[in-house]
């Protein structure tokens, strides 16, 4: 079979644009509701979408003003679509640095279990002193060693995962015995960060575990995704980056000795789509005037680590940035923001729009051919196995790409016209992981 | 309105009796089936029951042989009832000992918005020394510091809950504000055993919080529950100890300076229904004929801190046990059980029969009416405020409650025939709780 696109649709309430949620026609409080996301999910499923995702941060993250701030927690969320739809994959993010790993483990496997095998894990180590401060600390670790405790918590959740055998049980009722004791493990875990007895309390899910994501770009980032991911969500604004980043990435999974063919490279797009190309910049530009300068500022100056005051509306960024080396948070955010404005000279207004909308993804806006035509040429040019789509509007975002450009694609040959597996590693044509114990005929 | 029973069912793959899986007509997969879930919730929804229940513990608790081991997530597994059921209360257990506040407020509050205020939390404090290692720990901490972190962990929470007031979200398209900022607190909590600074990440819930239960029957516990309890699980095996536990804790909960009428007792039950006595009797029979004595010597002496080589299984309990001062796990379960065999007289075969039924809780066997008269008899007695219902084999026993039980308790007007509220705490005739930020006016 020929190469085939992916796609994720990437849920945000009334939409990836800030401003999105004071538009007339858009729900203010879809961020709360079940009914929202159902049919976002309904809609994705519909046109045939390989998964859905959730963001997550433990912190209380923008303003309240701002934009709808609370968002329901994505594993609960996630369990509440798995009854709502029946085929697409359901991927969320979670902290490891703000987790026990026996207790995530176990939200994941129960979320493949009620799912039939389509849960997801967006493995995110989570920037920032305020998540930091609601769990006992002044200020967040360092990036170096949310990092290394990624790596941990990835070991124990994996072994966790395979505790139980795919066999271990037998549910015989004569002989009174449900389970094989020998096939299930414990893990005895000791490590830097954690110490975990086992087993697991959830036997063996159809995936055996969750489909692993991951979206950090900094170095450890991608290091950490060369070692641990199946997919990568990343956040791109030109071909060009798209296609070293890709390349990159590829390059380090073969060199920490995996298959580069099992990870799938998802660079974000917001596409902003028209009947016409006139009509679909008409509705950016309504969207970018709803943005207030007085909450966006702020966020530009935390994100560069900066006093407010120095920024300027019609001025470009200034001169003296703290630079990446001295920032313990989302560090590759920050460069790729500094890198954008200075080469595009924009002022700190236009840098505020262009964040607005993409939050440094690719915005396109175009019509449902010119849309599918950008996606055909990065997935031709190593730039991208599948898209992470983020609609600016929703839900009109996704239903104008699911009715308008995603027929495109299927009549080029290049999407699904069906789904043709049943788990989410089916969608992604990724392979059904082994079980470390059953590999080397441990304590049988 | 005169007085009304309670109802709740306490969810159990295929039922409380630990060998109801091996019954022919069990499916012995049900425990990781949503399928099986969604019927016993709908059976019960149908039936007009208040509430049903998942109880949890973050171990594997039992040999994987006895019985099916492997349990759903509880707050996963109720967020895909919500979606299956409109009415029902949706009661989820989670561990103070092995959470943190900031996530596990988070995850109630979701379930709450989710299910339109049908949330409720059982609170413990999970014993065992199994449970602690698969977090960090050699052996779990002492029951008294359980209970300390307990009490700061709902300080946390119910500061996390009120941190939205109820009208902190405006919409307002117009001036480009969603939410007031000044209606949003910041807890700030810094206590022994938690730093928290907030605000919550989820906007106030539609019950405010999730239903606050609680089920630990030792001087802790019952201290723990007058404080802050609104619904009470609890196991007594006799009408006289069930009345002395009900006004003991009615008394503590008026000591704390609380309402005793806002606190629902609920005691548990083990119904065995048949069309006749013989019939009923005969199930209970078979259902013990079918347990395992190797697995269940083993539980017996773990909880009696004994070896299992000192219990005989023709001959009554050693004389020369711990006392109850010596355990840190489940204090009053051990005494509970001592007392239960050294007043029956029991050998530990027998003890060990009437133990797999009900685990202590009151077995009942017999026709629907004498069932009925039963739960009248507690009711009007001062035993109970309603039930936990903890049918012996499921989906077969909540069938038979529902459609011969109810019946019979409506006609004699002690039970609902329609829900007349829509959320839990509604169902239990419980007031919504007050805003802490509202009422002091704080920061306004
Ligand atoms: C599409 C996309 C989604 C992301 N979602 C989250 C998220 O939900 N939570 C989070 O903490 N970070 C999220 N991130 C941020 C990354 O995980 C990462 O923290 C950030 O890119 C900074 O990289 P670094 O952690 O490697 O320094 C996301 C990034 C991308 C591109
Ligand atoms: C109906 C009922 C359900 C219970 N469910 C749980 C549970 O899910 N998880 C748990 O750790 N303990 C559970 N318990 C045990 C109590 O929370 C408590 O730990 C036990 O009664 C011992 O009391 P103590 O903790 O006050 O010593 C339950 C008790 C009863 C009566």
């Amino acid at each position: 079979m020929s190469r085939r696109l992916h796609f994720n649709l990437f849920l945000h309430d009334t939409g990836h644009h800030e401003a999105s949620w004071r538009l007339p026609g858009s729900d203010p409080y879809a961020n709360l509701s079940l009914a929202a996301h159902q049919h976002l999910a309904r809609v994705a499923e519909d046109a045939k979408f390989d998964s859905v995702f959730l963001a997550d941060s433990p912190v209380l993250w923008s303003d309240p003003g701002r934009r709808p701030a609370g968002k329901l927690e994505p594993t609960l969320l996630l369990a509440a679509l798995a009854v709502s739809t029946s085929r697409i994959g359901l991927i969320a993010t979670a902290s490891t640095s703000y987790n026990e790993p026996y207790n995530l483990a176990r939200r994941f496997a129960s979320l493949d279990h009620l799912s039939g095998g389509r849960a997801g894990w967006n493995i995110v180590t989570t920037a920032g002193d305020a998540a930091a401060r609601n769990f006992g600390l002044a200020d967040q670790p360092l990036h170096r060693a949310r990092y290394e405790r990624a790596d941990e918590f990835l070991d124990v959740s994996t072994k966790l995962w395979d505790s139980w055998a795919d066999d271990a049980t037998i549910a015989d009722k004569q002989a009174g015995v449900h389970a094989l004791r020998d096939r299930v493990h414990e893990i005895g875990h000791e490590g830097d960060f954690f110490r975990v007895e086992g087993a697991l309390n959830v036997p063996r899910s159809p995936q055996a575990y969750p489909l692993l994501v991951q979206a950090g770009s900094s170095e450890d980032g991608k290091d950490f995704a060369a070692r641990w991911a199946e997919a990568v969500f990343t956040a791109q604004p030109t071909l060009a980056e798209s296609q070293a980043f890709y390349a990159d990435l590829k390059r380090r999974v073969a060199a920490a000795g995996r298959d580069p063919g099992h990870v799938v490279i998802l660079p974000g797009i917001v596409p902003v789509i028209g009947a016409t190309e006139a009509e679909a910049r008409e509705l950016d530009a309504e969207l970018d005037r709803l943005i207030a300068p007085r909450y966006a500022i702020g966020t530009l100056a935390h994100t560069l680590r900066v006093d407010p005051s120095v920024l300027h509306l019609d001025e470009p960024l200034p001169d003296d940035l703290p630079g990446e080396d001295e920032i313990e948070g989302a560090k590759s955010r920050r460069t790729l923001i500094v890198d954008w404005a200075r080469r595009e000279n924009l002022t700190v207004r236009q840098l505020i729009g262009k964040l607005g909308g993409g939050r440094g993804h690719r915005t396109f806006t175009g019509t449902p051919v010119q849309v599918a035509d950008t996606i055909q040429h990065y997935f031709d040019n190593g730039a991208a196995d599948g898209f992470n789509i983020m609609p600016a509007v929703l839900p009109s975002g996704i239903e104008a790409f699911a009715t308008e450009v995603v027929p495109i694609l299927q009549e080029r040959g290049l999407f699904r016209t069906e789904y043709e597996g049943s788990t989410l590693r089916e969608h992604y044509g990724l392979p059904r992981p082994a079980n470390r114990f059953a590999l080397q005929g441990v304590a049988r």
